[in-house]
């Protein structure tokens, strides 16, 4: 009989294959045998850990291929890892000092920075530990003789079920085969799920220990657009779950011929839907679902996952790049969004008890002028390439914008004193993610070209709830009259200023939300690259006018679940 | 020549008079001599610790009569310390097994458990390395034969001058000569700031080590106001303090003659004029200052300084004491405000990375029913004894206040069931601190009795900027339009309800708001009872309808700054 288990709906699609149950090279606990001889175990050890550098070379070189540069920069911290003291340095001193065999060394030390790492108060560097296990898996299986076969194994179409997948795992996916995957563990930004949206390949993630009981060969459905996997399916749901698959794929493709026509409203009223990007490699899914432009570039992301700040060259060549892509569309960038719960540790910025209210993106640029003016300057220099906005996060209070445009003006004059060519068309706009900027944006639009409503943050600070805290998730309520109410303050505001208006947080993918923010008018909404092709299909069958009456309705209301009623109800009645 | 020290203003006054230099008893290093007879050693230990509860148990009883129980709270955690196994077994062991004698082992594991302490994450924990301390050195004393002499040497009046007072230094200031005090380290929240306020003794903390030079004799002015120590004043220095100080005590008389009169605006309008209360023991000031009632009665102190959660009996005795003693006047009790950067070690809540932003007050009420329930019995069985107010702190949306009046429902039906009497006039009304809730005030009221506007919390979130972390302090803009709309909001909408609408943030007190807040129609302000008499004075001199005028003007303006201005002429101008 076939049963059923739900996970995470880490990437969408379905997939009908059979089961192959992959398990990671388990070692045993190696005994604390005596080695006799510590300079032949040394030696022994080191070959190991080159054995597995080339592999781990290997396997970055296909994921760049594969994926690009940026996806690949796991591996490189994985082969950073193999040249750490703290990992390598510390197997050879228990080597030398103990007359440990070489698995005995490598086992304890990896026990006691994974334990360490675990203890640590950043997300961070607890899931740091899932790296130095990997890395440490790898060389223990060339010191015992078994090298890593990974999933290479496989010779039919196949789901993959496993506890966990590694993140060099994920990258060695035999895309011939494999249809798509299960673990037991893991969440929706855990690494492998990352991948599996970038490989578009159907993923389930955390959906417990009892996947344990699948057996390789059994016949399986993959339902990852709902978070199932159903195991020894009966005919019949075998002949729904086809039909699924089918309706879904038709309905993907279907949607992909919307990617070369403009988003317009059924009653002909033209908007625009924009993407946000957080790298370089996002830029294949905007131009491939066909996207108004770049409503979000999250400049943070360059920062993130090294050692150093990005020089101003490094910057100027990936602003350019994107700015050229995107030929002539808007791009907005925003600037660097550093703090809150995103921490550099090669900044040192201070511990804070609350950093979602402390001194994050625009309040840090204008603390850490040094870094801020770099960004600046290289948006600048990049700006001849395309249409580039250049946008500031977390603005509350005008003080801060003018501060902000003052600095930019300076940047821009050293530039054109330098001889450098500057763009003359460069629009300059704000977030609008904190309630106060919200309340004062009729104010703010004085000195600001746009908004960009950021609505994961305004829903946070409007509901003093931190969207990360499971305890008060119950406060994350989009549709709140309280947030459709600073919404419309913001739109209202931008458009006597003779301003657009766009927003660029979940919500603007939503397509509950869209129709209100439509009828609210709303100028620009930007999302991940692939919700563009459904949104533009919802518009297309949507009346502005008609809208504009029920937004007003659904201010007048008192609840979340009032508004989103009356919206399910207008929607059906289409 | 006078030199010129500048410090915190603790509590307020000016006095002038000898420096008095204290020194805490200062020991060296005790050397690590081995003790021949370790059985002695660890007796001689045990008699100073006796001779130190002895001390510290004086101490309590002084503190309990002068500044009554909740205050000499930190005596009986003092005594509880020399209970403690990790100082007092450790000292023994170390004894024991080391042959310590009594004076080096005292102070190395005092060492050791300051140093851990001072490691923590919670403030609440490192402040208690200063009672260890505290502690530890008293007993010291008694081991080296020299009793802890304190402050009861004084023979003149005298302003005191030290690095550091402990709380049982504090206790001891003998208020027949001690005229105020000043020292080196400290803030405002440090407890010999809080003993200052509660003695109404002129204080300036945190006044750097440039103290260390005032020697014992010297004539000096200390203006707590200003927060300033003068040192070797020069004659004419002297006259203007002596005349400063005449004129801030006539002042202070003049206030007084206000304390039995109604508050009542130029143009004939009565406001209420509230006080906000943290424990019983803050009543006699609200009742020295002729406060209007009480408008918020923070009940999570109830459950702080303690090791086990209240009883219900506990609360219902001090609820009915505080309503007897309000005697027919309004008393608005707040449920529990705990969570945020209010911990209890014996609740266990969970780590949260933005605690102001997590499961506080009523959202940790309607996780925890039972600590609630306690509360609200305690609360309703009170309610014969006065006119009581229930307020239910951090509502965001409707849903959770419904949540809190059933459970209160059920409370009442359960005591009346059991036929305890409980009021009918109770009024139920919310805080309003959180942006939704502001902007969704005009649903609220029709299942809220009041609100009063929490501003501390409500400028916080608008702003996006948690007001204990300085680098972010810019953003505390009581005055900035945004937040004046969002008060605005709230007070037309109890008005359009028929409710009133009150306030109880720093903001109800300060001089700058409170003619805005007038215009705006604000109907209670509940500020700490020292301000009371101030503001019915300035509400006195103003006419209600002239700011109705200037508060439309003021909201709107762009920034805070206007608005000062604006305020400012307009008060110079009567």
């Amino acid at each position: 009989m076939a049963t059923l288990h739900s996970g995470i709906a880490a990437s969408p699609g379905i997939a009908i294959a059979k089961a192959f149950r992959f398990a990671a090279a388990e070692h045993d606990t190696p005994a604390n045998t005596k080695a006799a001889d510590a300079e032949a175990e040394a030696s022994r050890f080191r070959e190991a850990v080159r054995a597995a550098q080339g592999e781990i070379e290997q396997i970055r070189q296909l994921t760049e291929k594969r994926l690009g540069p940026q996806k690949a920069e796991i591996f490189e911290s994985h082969l950073m890892l193999l040249e750490d003291p703290d990992l390598v340095d510390a197997v050879l001193d228990k080597i030398a000092g103990e007359q440990a065999n070489a698995e005995y060394a490598l086992y304890e030390v990896t026990a006691e920075v994974v334990e360490m790492l675990r203890e640590m108060d950043s997300e961070m560097l607890r899931e740091r530990a899932a790296d130095v296990k990997d890395v440490s898996g790898r060389v223990m299986s060339h010191l015992r003789g078994k090298p890593y076969a990974g999933l290479s194994g496989l010779t039919e179409e196949a789901i993959v079920i496993a506890e966990d997948l590694t993140p060099s795992d994920t990258a060695q996916l035999d895309l011939g085969y494999v249809r798509g995957f299960v673990t037991e563990i893991g969440s929706r930004t855990s690494h492998s799920a990352i991948m599996a949206r970038s490989l578009e390949l159907p993923a389930v993630v955390g959906a417990g220990s009892g996947l344990a009981d699948v057996e390789t060969g059994t016949v399986v459905i993959l339902d990852a657009t709902e978070g199932k996997l159903i195991v020894d399916p009966s005919e019949r749901e075998l002949e729904t779950y086809r039909e699924k698959k089918a309706a879904y794929e038709e309905r993907k493709a279907k949607l992909k011929l919307l990617a070369s026509l403009p988003s317009v409203t059924a009653d002909g009223e033209r908007l625009e839907l924009a993407a946000n990007i957080g790298s370089v490699e996002d830029l294949a899914k905007v131009l491939e679902n066909g996207a108004d432009g770049i409503g979000l570039f999250r400049t943070e992301f360059l920062y993130m996952g090294r050692s150093s700040i990005p020089t101003e060259e490094e910057q100027y060549q990936i602003y350019k790049h994107v700015l050229e892509k995107l030929g002539g569309k808007r791009v907005v960038i925003r600037t660097m969004d550093i703090g809150g719960d995103k921490e550099l540790p090669y900044l040192e910025l201070p511990k804070e008890s609350n950093p979602f209210l402390g001194l994050r993106a625009l309040r840090l640029s204008l603390k850490r002028e040094d870094l801020f003016r770099t960004q600046l300057r290289a948006l600048l220099r990049a700006s001849t390439a395309g249409k580039l906005n250049i946008m500031f996060p977390m603005i509350a209070v005008m003080s801060e914008l003018l501060e902000a445009k003052r600095i930019l003006a300076e940047e821009r004059a050293k530039l054109e004193a330098e001889g450098i060519p500057v763009s003359d068309s460069i629009e300059v706009g704000i977030m609008i993610e904190i309630p106060a900027a919200a309340l004062n944006a009729d104010y703010l639009a004085r000195e600001a070209d746009f908004f960009s409503i950021g609505t994961n943050d305004l829903i946070q600070y409007t509901m003093a709830a931190d969207r990360m805290n499971e305890s008060v998730s119950y406060l994350y309520q989009p549709y709140h009259p309280s947030i459709l109410r600073l919404v419309r303050m913001v739109i209202q505001a931008a458009h006597k200023a003779g301003k657009w208006a766009g927003m660029c947080g979940e919500m603007a993918g939503d397509l509950t939300a869209i129709p209100l923010l439509l009828g609210m008018g709303l100028d620009e909404f930007s999302m991940s690259a692939g919700s563009v092709l459904q949104a533009r299909e919802l518009v297309g069958e949507l009346s502005k006018q008609q809208w504009a009456g029920l937004a007003e309705e659904a201010l007048a209301l008192g609840t979340q679940e009032e508004v989103k009623k009356l919206v399910h109800a207008a929607l059906n009645k289409d």
